[in-house]
């Protein structure tokens, strides 16, 4: 679970809520038909512009994408200098009963403990990685629409709001709540964008990163078992490989 | 017959109107020479920027994009690996009775039975490949443009309003409603970059990438059958050619 | 000349001023002194950013590109297959009296007439073709910038007015109509930037686009006729070079 | 030290709170709430689209290339020189005492002096100069995120306040107040963008090409001692080396 | 001297000074403390994001930029063919006292008659040029830069003037004035940007264009002079190399 988008949006949400209270009710910043031409507005251009398919698909993978566990690349590097000395000890078969949490490790080690042969290992993997990320970046392609189209729905709301308002100008005392809830819409657009949207497409796109540098050790990580190369040389190459990454996160961080 | 873009269209303009009529007349917003000047405005500046034809031809594309039915990918590769077999079976010829409804894989099919070399089958289908695609990006362009336009005419129209409302500030009473109609404008220009120009460019760009990765498909898959090849590896060949994107659709969404 | 580019201006404008006399008297919308610093300060902030000759050259190709007659592909290519049947019933030197209205064609007949070698003929059109193509960017500069700086502009000479008006604001009865002309000039300056310089800017790109096609077409065949090929594989070789281009010219619009 | 930011940060901020004074009690300008809602927005946000680390991390990168003092091109240069005819008149030993406050050219020399082979300490100092490019984009990137972000934050808070002030509108006496604490928000949002965020990006991009260009400069010199180059010929490839740069710093400046 | 230049920004300050002067006073648009946060907090950021020796590097090379003179590509391919006769004629020394006012083609000549091997004035002149095309890379990042935090500084300053002025409503009749005053930053940070950096940057990477093909013709002209060649090949291969450019000068304007 990733615990910066979770306290984030938590954090995020209340500080604007809280300062929603402070002024007076909540309620103020509640009008169903502003929710109604805002979101479903959002939703409905969304539908427009992208397969159904993948406008349904976008939610679950980006839930995936905050709740789902990575694996730190050093997780992932011990792990596989782990199998590379047990193969060395008794050979690929040892690998059958482990107990892997990561699917695509798993899978690969699956692959491997059934002898598939190396090229086929590394193509069918290869395959997966490429699928995964470009079902990230059509999820973010969604979310990246909606932060853009959001704010616009929110202005069109407004605008209605402010036309309905000027053609009843006779009442003065219902200027200003008229013209307040017309403001509603910029407001819920703009939380849309700034507080969901925008930073969600951000974190898949990381995630996305981090994901494939995650894959790519992996299978690097298994042609060299395969090939039963020396664990020594297993080591030095997935540290070379991912040299740059993982020293980021021990020195910089 | 695109679904998502069917319906978000309604959805989209059905909330839009609930939303106008919820707060009085829906015929506040209704302003003849406000839609004048915006729809026409964009048309006659999306006239000056493009060649007529291409201007005429963008309505007909994505009229097509969204009422034509594309093959699903797996239909293609399905109907292919069929087409495969009864050519392994009977022969080449035996393919000349099959209804096909994609026309353009009924072109590649006509061209194989007709006994067309290899290579000028690829080549003709490749040309026409590039022809549709030249056709979704003009479209594109059109509708990108009058995105980027329209709000500007909105804009164009709400200052000529408010010169004009600024310009007659004796009968207090007027203000409000003239002020109103203003704005009309600016939702008009709103209303059409963002409920159906924006939309729609997304939406042929799509079109775009799934077509092309289709007929890629009919290209490679009439190749194999044309060539001969076995069965078995023609279906390899064409899962291989497209596993990402399919996994996507079985996997993904 | 391109009626496109004709009838969306005058469209354009027309409408415009309409919806200007609508609402009272054109003159509301006249102010010298708006006009002038708009469009004296768009010109004026143009010219130090680019040098003089490319600025007053703009002006000539923006022209040349509305109202010069380009050939279509399709008349080029018939034009050109009619050249290598003469050619190869005759000799070259029956071109000689042809009478050609698209100079660029002219010089490449003139060239191969006058027995000029093939290489130096190629070299000498694709440079012609390159000096066309830089003029046509360089002219496109010009009006990017000038649709960038226009609204900017408007919105200086808006800024001027609204503080000269709230100096004075001792008679309510002229705050109307000072404010209405403070905001003349962000309306001239968007005006400037979407009723010309924008899509005449899209204009000249895509008029590059289709001289460069029909110069490269030239080119081609020029080389083959002066290479005596075959008329037959004349044709085909224009055809195939253009074939995309053609069938969106076709079937497209 | 850099200098420039530091001067640049106190007399921008000092500008605008001297501007605040000037007209009445800067305490106006301070709003506990709305400086909660603007920076932790912002923080939460930033917090939701990068990972945590990251986050954390970008705040000591751009301390350390804001304090941490770097060695301009020309020290390294003679540095390495002196190197050189140290190592052409003792051996590489000698270089063992030397004091050398820069760390990537201090671990380069004791690479160089425990006597690692030429390729390894290559592909080491590449690896390390890698990981700070990496850190400095990642931290840019964070700055960047921030810099779009807090303006919108800003918005999101005024318009929360001018709702609740449209909502109350009962008290003539309080909008004035109302609508200035309203503004605070879009205040405080571009005051962080502007005097913090964005000139911060700016300055890590340049350190960051300035930083690389000196470590490449320590790799190509220590590269050329191991090997034991004449000091001449080390001289003459550092100066080829970096010629534009150095000319840049001689000439232009 | 750039004519263009100098005219564009009399011509465009004139006309904003005249339209002030036309409403009234000039004094009325005079405020030291809204010069100070514009023009200062401008100057401040642009400190923070730069290099201090770059950020006063970059008002020297606009200088220069604007008010050195640059050869035209015709005068320098003239003075480049009459050397090659003159060396035809007689022999390179004949250079030596030859007056040139260009300093880069002066630098050649003298590397020329001082015998430097020809790769090695290559190497030297493209070196030279290189850290022109940087140094004017540069001085465009400063204005560049300007151009784009000046106007957020006006709207930061107008921002603090309208918190000031909502705080203090009591008098109506300052209201006017307050406000007005709070607009200034706004016209001085439009006005930097719009009249002064934009098209500077602009200019600046225009003119490194221009610089950069005249240097390029003069490395070829003095590598053909020095390596003896024919003076008719030597002219041809100048004009060939620049062809495109030339006829842009010849025919385009």
């Amino acid at each position: 679970m990733d615990l910066g988008t979770i306290i984030g949006l938590i954090v995020g949400w209340a500080l604007v809520i809280a300062s929603m209270m402070m002024g007076g009710s909540l309620m103020m910043f509640v009008n169903a038909p502003s929710v109604m031409i805002v979101i479903g507005g959002t939703l409905a251009t969304t539908m427009m512009s992208q397969p159904l398919k993948r406008f349904f698909g976008a939610f679950k993978v980006v839930m995936m994408a905050v709740f789902d566990r990575t694996s730190s690349v050093e997780e992932t590097t011990n792990k596989l200098q782990e199998f590379a000395q047990k193969v060395r000890k008794e050979d690929l078969l040892s690998l059958e009963n482990e107990e892997i949490s990561d699917p695509f490790m798993s899978r690969a080690v699956r692959l491997a403990v059934d002898g598939v042969p190396v090229d086929t290992i590394r193509k069918t993997l290869t395959d997966e990685m490429s699928a995964l990320s470009t079902r990230h970046d059509s999820a973010r392609g969604v979310f990246d629409f909606m932060g853009a189209i959001a704010p616009a729905m929110g202005m069109i709301g407004t605008l209605i709001g402010l036309v309905q308002m000027l053609q009843n100008l006779d009442d003065p005392s219902s200027i200003g709540p008229a013209m307040a809830v017309a403001m509603l819409t910029t407001l819920y657009g703009s939380l849309i964008a700034n507080l969901i949207c925008i930073p969600l497409a951000d974190k898949l796109k990381d995630r996305n990163t981090v994901e494939c540098a995650n894959m790519v050790l992996v299978i690097e990580g298994i042609e060299s078992i395969v090939k039963g190369e020396n664990a020594m040389i297993t080591k030095e190459k997935l540290e070379a490989f991912l040299a740059p990454v993982q020293r980021e996160v021990q020195e910089g961080d």
